[in-house]
């Protein structure tokens, strides 16, 4: 009963700090650098920070401890295995248009792509993540995986699942840092020097600081064994695809 | 059989990661930002990067890593325990000397300090770092503290090691980044800029990239469950402080 009231603790500030991070990063974009746009200006940068936090931070964070939520723990785990990869599928397509946002506005700028440690590690994250989701599309919901490879990857899954989710929190903690040095230059172009630490600098420091409060509340709900979805014997989870061969 | 054969070829592979870390930080510094001084000048921050990456992942991963070793698992943990919090007091130090670096450095120039979101973040990771010790060295090695106290903070300091351990990555991660910015400006310092991709860049990024696969591995060794140390029953580990108050 205790562990049940830390859990649901844990998830409504996992849902409240997730909703803030998104607020944040939004409320930053718009009001200090200018707002949105998809014309190859700075302003279509702008889609970048608000898609990837958004996609490859909050929403796969919720989709991350979605099995940790009791209502989801009935017999029938299908509806819950097409909600997280549905919820998986969302975060890969916004981290996508994240990434189509900086490269098209870097081409449009002839700046060259790829080349800093934040890109390094955000494309790479990415990458994962793909990967991750078509692998865990082909061993848990199509029906033809062998049983054998879905006992091998489960483990791998839920490991690589936390690993992406860290990866791109350092990403973001990279990527928000290098973003404010861009941009808060002092004399050269108006603004006062991030070294000052005008309100903008604050405010998206502040971001940093609640993604990584997200993060610990994210990882803190998967790492209790006392949430895991208690599995049946014969094991459910893995053993029964969604599609079934003869459905 | 297996099992144990995996662990020894992922712990060769932390310490040789480790050791590579060490060497590509102390490297860059060396070769390409002009060597190590104590005297305020650009020369003393250099020493910033290689001691926390050396303290506050290299040796404080290895420092984390110690139970896991099947060589540790006698009956006597004592030493072990004395080796582990010999090492993770050899990591803090290293860390607050490396703080000590930059802040001695911004002081000197009038750089004001603990601006940037990267700052941020190192400083709370280095506080909770030493928190963590000084709760650890109270609760495990002291012998006046409570049983009840020592059972409750085991899996806290456990969870808190892996998390100070990833923060400190994401610090280092969107350290690098921002120093390579800093020092990359192309024409106004005489340097080829970051986005041009020169030796010096594809070095650092490599750092990066080691330092995450370096973080991996630990964190790999860290979860599985079989490298655990087994403890007996009455649970000697938690049980029986270093010093005991009749000795």
């Amino acid at each position: 009963m205790r562990s049940m009231l830390l859990f649901y603790t844990l998830y409504l500030l996992c849902l409240s700090l997730g909703l803030l991070c998104v607020v944040f990063v939004s409320y930053w974009n718009s009001t200090w650098r200018g707002g949105f746009a998809w014309d190859g200006t700075r302003l279509q940068f702008n889609w970048h920070p608000v898609l990837m936090v958004a996609g490859l931070v909050v929403l796969y964070g919720n989709a991350a401890v979605l099995y940790r939520i009791p209502l989801t723990w009935g017999q029938n785990k299908k509806p819950w295995k097409l909600l997280h990869a549905g919820m998986m599928f969302l975060a890969l397509l916004l981290s996508i248009l994240g990434l189509c946002a900086v490269f098209s506005f870097h081409n449009a700028n002839k700046t060259p792509n790829l080349y800093s440690l934040h890109s390094w590690l955000g494309i790479c994250t990415s990458a994962m993540f793909a990967a991750q989701w078509v692998l865990g599309l082909a061993a848990f919901l199509l029906p033809c995986s062998p049983m054998a490879f879905r006992r091998l990857l489960k483990p791998v899954h839920v490991w690589m699942g936390s690993i992406i989710f860290s990866l791109s929190v350092a990403a973001c903690i990279s990527g928000i840092n290098e973003k404010l040095f861009f941009v808060l230059k002092g004399n050269t172009n108006g603004t006062q020097p991030y070294s000052m630490l005008p309100p903008e600098a604050v405010f998206a420091n502040s971001l940093g600081v609640l993604i990584i409060a997200f993060a610990l509340v994210v990882l803190q709900i998967l790492s209790n064994q006392k949430w895991q979805r208690p599995e049946p014997e014969h094991d459910e989870g893995i053993s029964q695809p969604l599609l079934r061969e003869d459905s």
